[in-house]
């Protein structure tokens, strides 16, 4: 008999798990993906700020699932489903049948429908992303260095983050702390020092996925590496020369040349095809393009079709009496992944699936060299919450665990170790020697 | 007094050392290179062939110069040298003036005159080079385990180095282990120690430049690792589809996807330029596009101008009683380096100069995991000749020691270590989604 062929798009978290969590079972799997790699996209911003090199965080999706037999692993791009004849579409033409699918091709960043934005702020989703961001920032202070006239060098010396979320709190935190504490003595005509390192955030507060308290501690902390907190800045245009932000209905321009996207995140078009192939209604896709799934991960009237992660929406949980939607962090990713294997494991046996249930591990955000907030739920207890060194060596141990493979693991601690005791930032390497030239940047990488 | 201003075009093994041996001079340094790092080219075949990423062979300059505060360094591409008035000029126009230059910018690799092969075989000297191979050959595996015509398959499981020089036998050897010993496992529909790994040289040896004897260990030492060793093999014609080799006037096509140019170097152009500015003779400059340079390293005629490194010709050396020329190994950059520094502070100073001698350290080449040829000369004993796996004991220590700053050897033994025990190789990651096209591929590298 032949065995069910079980066809996972992308290899992230909620891709990777679902594979994983298939390891013994009697199907076949083919793992398509647009990359080589998984990544872990938690740490992505110490590629882009010049702390880990590229491989201590991504392995080679194909090296996982060696000793995995019954995953076959593609590099391909998934450019049409063909939901009537059971098969995917790669971007040759190539098409490859399958008996259940996966969709796990997560979310990638969103600048609101102001896609020129795009070329002079980058946002950081992949390696590639966090390449550009590396070279442009690591690009300004070499312009800066080469620059004679003052006020032209302003600029050049001036770093913009927009949006304060997890990312946009760890990507200010660390520039701040290379202009600081990595690059003063290298140069000789500036001083990286004076650096201004600006996070501008269109709400109230930062962390706004954080209790308050924790909010201010993390403003705090971030005052003190040397940050100035923007909040209440709502951007309202990306050129060039800098960025143009509203206060309080006051327009401001703020010339700057180092400009890094963490504002918004946009799911996979997979989710607009899929709606539009199965037929749901209107409604199924939210703002962000996230497609709406059964309370078994699948998609209505298509029990072959499963979507977890960033793609998937209309989840929800209770967290102190409140219903809220699951958050598209890695924890919830992996279960998805784990539920709709399960789930596609119980259809082949003719069981009942079972609904998703997210559990709430709790919420890390680290700031910087020896700051960091942690939110964890305890079981009878309610929340514990802390800050500091305490929460930062925490936000260390839980990252370095859940890194794939014994290796990275311990390269990872590695360098941490030795940039924690020297400051120094070994990933600083730009290859190639074209200019910085964020007018005319393409959105494609060049790392 | 103003303190003599010496500029230095290259941070290079010539560039570097240079700068260095001027630590303790009352001179006021500046340093121009077009990148970003010193980059430890004797292992670049390693980030070529995924074993170790960028940071760990390259560092950046201004980090290497950080305490050494009569270095000024500058990202710049230097364009022009108006000697006349002793200054350089940089790609934007900016002139930088100077009283003493060292002009230390290197090689590159030459297609002797078929500049259009350079799409389809990329060569090896910077770190862009390195990314771009890396992602040829392991995009050329996944195109293989996508393409289900087997006859089609075969062209991308066939790769050719072309050059059997140390570069080009360290990078068929790498090949062959990583088709026979790492990716085996990963795969499900190729084999990929099926893969063939061509190395093909017109001369009629590998290693020219060793001793016979250690050139057919070499050759054994390649065919046992799996490596096809094809001698007397002139590459006629490179395109798309493959290489056309002329083997004793009969002309054969090999049908290949990936193919890697270690064959020849090509001066920096700045030669040429240097050679017409100073009005030198017309045989000054030679094949490779090298200028000559007075036994002291400088340009007749202009004393404030000195040559060092692969740019440097006409300089020769006893070795067995024979006149040789200098090799361009990093030993004889270093050498020169160093000696174009002395001299300057002797010409401040008003003493004489001294002539360039160069000190044979011998001739090492590593093949792959445990095999290697060594070539050293012995005082008052000959040449200690020997190969195999002390040979690459003695390889991996040199390198390793000779690695700059201390948290990079570390890291490299670490990796080493680790690939050395699991056969792994870690920097494996290709980031970007483009797919891989050798026809259209432009000689921007693209990691």
């Amino acid at each position: 008999m032949k065995r069910p062929h079980v066809v996972i798009i992308g290899c992230g978290f909620g891709g990777l798990e679902a594979a994983r969590a298939l390891r013994d079972a009697a199907v076949d799997i083919t793992l398509i993906d647009r990359t080589n790699h998984h990544l872990f996209q938690p740490l992505l911003y110490q590629v882009a700020t010049a702390g880990l090199s590229a491989p201590s965080i991504a392995a080679p999706a194909r090296f996982l699932f060696r000793k995995q037999r019954n995953v076959t692993t593609l590099l391909g791009d998934v450019v049409d489903i063909d939901v009537a004849a059971r098969a995917v579409q790669l971007e040759n033409g190539e098409r490859i049948a399958y008996d259940q699918l996966i969709v796990a091709s997560g979310a990638t960043h969103s600048y609101f429908g102001n896609d020129p934005w795009a070329a002079h702020a980058p946002g950081l989703k992949t390696l590639e992303d966090a390449f550009e961001i590396r070279r442009r920032v690591l690009l300004a202070f070499e312009h800066a260095e080469r620059e004679t006239d003052t006020v032209a060098r302003e600029p050049w010396l001036t770093f913009a983050v927009i949006g304060a979320g997890p990312t946009g709190v760890e990507m200010a935190g660390t520039m701040a702390e290379i202009a600081r504490h990595t690059l003063p003595e290298e140069f000789r005509r500036i001083d990286s020092r004076k650096a201004r390192i600006l996070l501008v955030e269109g709400g109230e507060r930062v962390l706004q996925a954080f209790p308050l308290r924790l909010s201010e501690r993390a403003k705090d902390q971030l005052t003190s590496l040397g940050v100035e907190v923007l909040t209440s800045h709502k951007v309202t245009e990306i050129d060039s020369d800098g960025i143009r932000v509203n206060v309080n209905g006051v327009e401001q321009m703020i010339a700057c040349k180092t400009i890094v996207w963490a504002a918004g995140v946009a799911a996979s078009p997979l989710g607009r095809l899929l709606a539009r192939a199965c037929a749901l209604p209107a409604g199924s896709i939210d703002r962000a393009g996230r497609i709406a799934v059964e309370p078994d991960l699948t998609l209505a009237g298509h029990p072959e079709i499963s979507v977890v992660g960033d793609l998937a929406t209309a989840l929800s949980y209770e967290k102190n009496g409140e219903t809220k939607p699951v958050p598209g962090v890695s924890p919830a990713a992996k279960q998805m992944g784990r539920i709709a294997a399960k789930n596609i494991l119980a259809r082949i046996a003719g069981r009942t699936t079972q609904p998703f249930r997210y559990t709430d591990y709790g919420s890390l955000a680290t700031i910087g060299r020896k700051s960091a907030v942690v939110d964890v739920p305890v079981p009878l207890f309610g929340h514990l919450r802390f800050s500091g060194y305490f929460a930062w060596l925490f936000w260390l141990f839980v990252h370095v665990y859940f890194l794939i493979g014994f290796r990275n693991r311990f390269i990872v601690l590695m360098d941490w170790a030795w940039s924690y005791m020297t400051f120094n930032r070994t990933a600083r390497v730009v290859a190639g020697t074209e200019k910085f030239e964020p007018a005319t940047a393409s959105q494609k990488a060049k790392p």
